[in-house]
C-alpha cells in the first residue's frame, strides 16, 4: 500500500483480519467515571490476541503483502509486543517470522514472540544495534521487512480498534490512545476523523518520552535521544507517515508523568479489575491529571495492551528491589 | 421467602435486580482452553459493582425486604464481599447498613464497605466473636439481620448470573463454581438444574477449607474448623439451606491445592488480562490439576470476585515478606 489509509481501506483491512483477531468488549466503569467527572468507555485491547492492538497491523500488514514478497518470511525489530503480534500474523499465514530483540526485553515478551514460533536474535538495546541487527537477518534470509508503526498497512490495521469503539459507541466526544512510535494514534486518527468528524482525538504521551508532543510544538520530527518512562511500549519516536497523519489529524497531545501513569494502571486494575499495561493507562494518566478540561464528556479510550511482567508491578517497586 | 427458589423466583430475582447490578460479560480466552483441553466460558462477576457476585443476592434480599423490616437497616458480619454488597444495596434503597468486620480483614474490603456509606463494627476474627458483635449491634438498632448465604433470597439473587451465564452461551456441559458457605454454589444449581437439566454443576472447594466435599461423603454438614487456604473468600462452611440444596442438585465437589489455586490465578491474569481474586481461581485450579476428566467439553466457569490486595499477590509473597 503506497498511499494513505482512507475510510475504505480501514474498512477492508478490518474484514481482512476478521478471521483472526478477537472482537474486543467495550467496558465502563463507574468508579473510573466518578474519579475523572466523565463518561468512559474502554476498547480493551489488552483482551486482544498476543495481549495487545500490535495483533491488528501485524495481521493486516502479513495478509496484504503479496505472496512473492512472504514466501520467504517476515522480519522485524521490537521489545515486545509488535515481536509476538509478528509472529503470530506469519504462523497464521504459514511463513517464518525474525525478530530482533533487545536482551533487556521483558520475559514475557521474549516468551511470547519465541511461543508464536518466531525465530529470535539478540541484540544490544539501542535503535543502532536494533537496526543493523535486522539489516543483517534480512541478508540472510530473504524476509520481507515489516516495520513496527511507520507503514500504511500497520497504520490501517491499528485504525480497526476505533472502527469497533465507534460502531459500538457512536457519539464519543473525545477518543484518546497512547503514542509512542504513533500507529495506534494515527490509525485511530485516520479512522475517527472521517467517521466521525466533530469528535476530537487526543494523544496521552509519558512525559519522560514526549517526542510526539515536541515534535507537534516544533512542526517537524523531534526524535526521542533517551527516552525514561515506566510505560515502556511508548519509548519510540514518530516516523514521518505516522507524524504526518498526527500532525494534521489529532486535536491535541498531552503528556502526563509516570507517577500519574502508574497511579492510573493501578486503579484501572483495582476498579475495573482488569490487567492493563502501563502504556496503556497513560490517557486515563492524563485524565486523573486533569491537565485538559474534559469534565462530562463521553470519552473513548483506547487501552493498548496488557502485556507486564506479574512480579514486577511498578507499585510494588520500593519494596521488591 | 420462605420455600426455596424455583426457576420462576429466580427470573423474578433477575428483574428485580436489574437496575441495579451491572449484566457482566462471558470471555473466552483460548490460551487457557489450550491449557486444559476444554472450552471454557468464564462469567465474569468480578466485573460485577462491588467487585464480586455477591451484590445480586444482596440487592435480591434488600429490595424483596418489606419496607417494615428494612426502615431501620440491615446488618450482617461478613469479611468483606457480602458486606461491601449489603452496603451498596442498602445506600441504593436508601437504608442504613451495619456491617460486623474481623479487624484481620483486608484493608481494600474494608475500605469498600466504609465507602459505600456502613457503619462498620469490628470484632476478633472468629466466628463467636462475629456473632455475639451482631447480635448486640442488631438489638441496638433494630436492623434486619441478612445472612451472607444461608437466606433464600441471597440464594436466588445469586442464581441470576448462571440463569445469564445459559441465556448467552445456552449449550454448556457443565458448570463450575467455587464453593464456599455456598450460595453461589446452590444458586448455580437451582437454576442451572431446572433450565438445563443434562448440564452437569461441579462445586469447587479449596483442600484446606473441604467442608462441603466431606458434608456431601458424610450426608451431613460437617463445619470447617481450622480453614486454611489462600482463598480467603472460601473460608466459610455450608448452612442447612445452600447444604440441602447441594446435596439434591450438584454432581460433585472437587477439592483442589493452594497451589493449583495460585497457578490458576496467575493464569488468568496472564492470559486472560483480568484481575481475579484467589477465591474466582478455585474452579480452573481444578481443572488445572485434572483430578476430573472435562476433556473436550463446554465448560462455563463462574469467576466470583476480583477484590484482591494488590500489595500483597499470593505469588509474590516468598520475596515480599
Amino acid at each position: 500500500m503506497l498511499n494513505c489509509p482512507t475510510l475504505p481501506d480501514i474498512r477492508e483491512a478490518a474484514e481482512r483480519i476478521k478471521p483472526y483477531i478477537k472482537r474486543t468488549p467495550v467496558l465502563t466503569c463507574e468508579g473510573l467515571d466518578c474519579m475523572v467527572g466523565a463518561r468512559l468507555f474502554f476498547k480493551c485491547e489488552n483482551f486482544q490476541k498476543v495481549g495487545a492492538f500490535k495483533f491488528r497491523g501485524a495481521t493486516n500488514a502479513v495478509f496484504s503483502l503479496p505472496e512473492i514478497e512472504v514466501v520467504r518470511g517476515v522480519a522485524t525489530h521490537s521489545s515486545g509486543n509488535h515481536g509476538a503480534a509478528l509472529a503470530l500474523a506469519a504462523r497464521n499465514r504459514g511463513v517464518k517470522a525474525y525478530v530482533v530483540m533487545p536482551r533487556t526485553s521483558a520475559k514475557i515478551k521474549k516468551e511470547a514472540v519465541a511461543g508464536y514460533g518466531a525465530e529470535i536474535t539478540f541484540c544490544e538495546p539501542t535503535l543502532q544495534a536494533r537496526e543493523r541487527t535486522l539489516a543483517k537477518v534480512i541478508e540472510k534470509t530473504g524476509a520481507t521487512f515489516v516495520h513496527p508503526y511507520n507503514d500504511y498497512r500497520i497504520i490501517g490495521g491499528q485504525g480497526t480498534a476505533a472502527l469497533e469503539l465507534l460502531e459500538e459507541v457512536p457519539d464519543l466526544e473525545v477518543v484518546m490512545a497512547p503514542v509512542g512510535g504513533g500507529g495506534l494514534l494515527s490509525g485511530t486518527a485516520l479512522t475517527v476523523s472521517e467517521l466521525s468528524p466533530q469528535t476530537l482525538v487526543i494523544g496521552a504521551e509519558p512525559e519522560g518520552a514526549d517526542d510526539a508532543y515536541r515534535s507537534m510544538q516544533e512542526g517537524r520530527i523531534i526524535p526521542s535521544i533517551h527516552p525514561h518512562t515506566v510505560a515502556d511500549g511508548l519509548l519510540t519516536s514518530l516516523g514521518e507517515y505516522t507524524f504526518a497523519i498526527i500532525r494534521e489529524r489529532i486535536h491535541q497531545i498531552v503528556t502526563v508523568s509516570d507517577e500519574a501513569i502508574i497511579e492510573a494502571m493501578r486503579h484501572i486494575w483495582e476498579r475495573m479489575k482488569i490487567v492493563v499495561e502501563p502504556s496503556a493507562a497513560v490517557p486515563f494518566g492524563v485524565l486523573l491529571e486533569r491537565k485538559i478540561d474534559l469534565a462530562g464528556k463521553r470519552i473513548g479510550i483506547i487501552i493498548s495492551g496488557g502485556n507486564v511482567d506479574l512480579e514486577r508491578l511498578p507499585w510494588l517497586s520500593t519494596s521488591n528491589e
